[in-house]
């Protein structure tokens, strides 16, 4: 079979490899879609360096078939269709025993820490399976990670019907976190620099305005009655994003930082002191989350062909990166099982 | 009678005022004590002339006697022992609509946006007194509002039995939210720089460390068995205050900001991010919180001896601000009736 792997030097290279079978614990998954996302793109850019093991077969959002079950795994069979939560937690850590095992103090995120999805035959143990209704469709299925990731975010917001809800930045994440919110009844304001994102978002229903629209006390006096924004997401990664975050939320309003902020950001202390505000970290998702995400895909409240804008072959996974890093994609997904030397391709 | 006013300039000003009697709805409380607090010393100092009038009669932390009910009170005696939540709100507001009147977005907060209690005859609506049982003494009661401060800290970082709590800063704030912290059934470390402070802590029954010993990772990793600290309040107001802060909370921990950052800090998004942290400001009281910190006070848990420093005359006001400016003192009481010119000083 082949593989798409990082190997160092900003390289993906195509890597012949033998499949194995699953081991006791885990089941072979036939992979159909991986989703391409921004720490794939981290990966590649050698950002992750100090953490991964090159060669490192990438990809952590997916779909597709069991194809073989291993010793001691009960419940699945061959041809369930299936996504994957890839996450492998210690369960002892402070953090595991508290509950939180999806932010264990040593996780090991699949498609990081070990090999990911970019590949036909996967083995992965049985307990990162999350089962998909057979009448979704393989590609759709794709999606569900990400999704997981929104319904995470908006569960750590506490978004509620009626709420005012500003997600600052339009990207893949931040337009499925507008979606989920605007699903659970929030009233959802997209803000953007860039403009065709903004169209994007527009086209999916969603309000897009510019940050210096946002800036005009008036807007945000006359959609809110003056209070601000009840939830406010900072999913931007940017300084700017989160002093307009800061800045957007009302008297005890919450922000959830979502983005990666690779330094320290200048903020705003005395208005969090102020305002009496709640500013929360959202990280990755647990297992309700997924739950929640199956059923928004499986549903058709994710508008997935709007948000999937290309779909390439194993062989062109640079040139999907390549158009993520552009800014020109939403979401791209590798099609595993086309090109492969000797298996069907079909779904 | 005699008052003490800011009459801007850095300067505190003897001024003879004659006492008028309530309008409607109001009290007139015989002020007995008045504890001078850090925002008393930012007036002084000119740092919020931009929003005081001056002359300005200072001073928010109280005890004193019903002296006189005014018209359309009920329920209020001559005699009762009471002290006032300093807050009146405008109850019309997008905050107080939502039930956060102590956060009122138009807050007249009493003795900076309105006349404070160091005067002997003090006029207040109805509205913003707290009784205080007739076996607590009014040099203790003079402490609630600081108490209350610490309550509603506490309450805000949600801090549970068996907690492990940091409090970064020692001050007379941070004493008492460590002493609160402690008595719901944390295990309270506080943090604090100055020696001569970490030894009143000391003496208060507190641990208390210099930041350095914390900053030892097999400290924290002793304490807390590696999880880290489940509520930490940031009480210095510093830039390495809310680092230090943000550093020892634990995956999901909670981070309380009390201290005043006149500018933005730069802040570990990431952390927040990767460690799912939540950061919530806490500013003033609610009413609930008053009434818990008359109970603490009227039932010994707070150690008030031990946290009056000195007691002065409404002569000796700047005195007394002195001494906190010095960082010397805890908490300075002024006692207003003595020395009034025709009044009885006796309580």
């Amino acid at each position: 079979m082949l593989t798409a792997a990082y190997v160092g030097n900003r390289t993906i290279e195509l890597q012949s490899a033998r499949a194995v079978p699953p081991g006791r614990g885990q089941v072979r998954i036939h992979v159909a879609f991986v989703g391409l996302c921004g720490t794939d793109l981290h990966i590649v850019h050698g950002s992750m360096d100090r953490r991964v093991k090159v060669p490192l077969i990438v990809g952590h959002e997916m779909s597709g078939t069991i194809e073989e079950v291993g010793g001691g795994v009960d419940g699945w069979a061959t041809g369930d269709k299936v996504t994957v939560m890839p996450l492998v937690w210690d369960g002892t850590c402070p953090a595991c025993k508290a509950g939180n095992t999806h932010i264990c103090q040593n996780l090991n995120f699949v498609g990081i820490d070990s090999p990911g999805a970019l590949q036909p035959f996967w083995n992965v143990p049985a307990s990162t399976l999350v089962r998909v209704p057979q009448h979704t469709g393989l590609r759709d299925a794709a999606l569900i990670e990400p999704v997981a990731v929104a319904v995470h975010d908006v569960r750590r917001g506490r978004v509620a019907a009626g709420d005012k809800v500003v997600v600052v930045g339009g990207g893949p994440i931040g337009l499925l976190i507008a979606t989920v919110a605007k699903h659970v009844g929030g009233d959802v304001t997209v803000v953007e620099l860039d403009p065709s994102r903004r169209t994007r978002a527009a086209e999916l229903g969603l309000a897009a305005l510019h940050p210096q629209e946002l800036d005009d006390p008036a807007w945000l006096e006359n959609w809110t009655g003056g209070a601000g924004a009840d939830v406010v997401f900072e999913v931007s990664g940017a300084a700017a994003g989160i002093a307009l975050a800061i800045a957007q939320a009302k008297v005890r309003g919450t922000i959830v930082v979502v983005g990666i902020h690779p330094e320290p950001r200048g903020v705003d202390l005395q208005r969090i002191f102020w305002r009496e505000l709640t500013l929360v970290g959202a990280r990755v998702y647990e297992k309700s989350d997924f739950e929640a995400a199956v059923e928004l895909i499986s549903s058709g409240v994710i508008p997935t062909r709007a948000l999937i804008t290309r779909v390439v072959t194993l062989a062109e996974t640079q040139a999907g990166l390549d158009d993520l890093e552009a800014g020109t994609a939403m979401k791209v997904l590798v099609d595993v099982r086309a090109g492969q030397p000797d298996e069907d391709a079909s779904w």
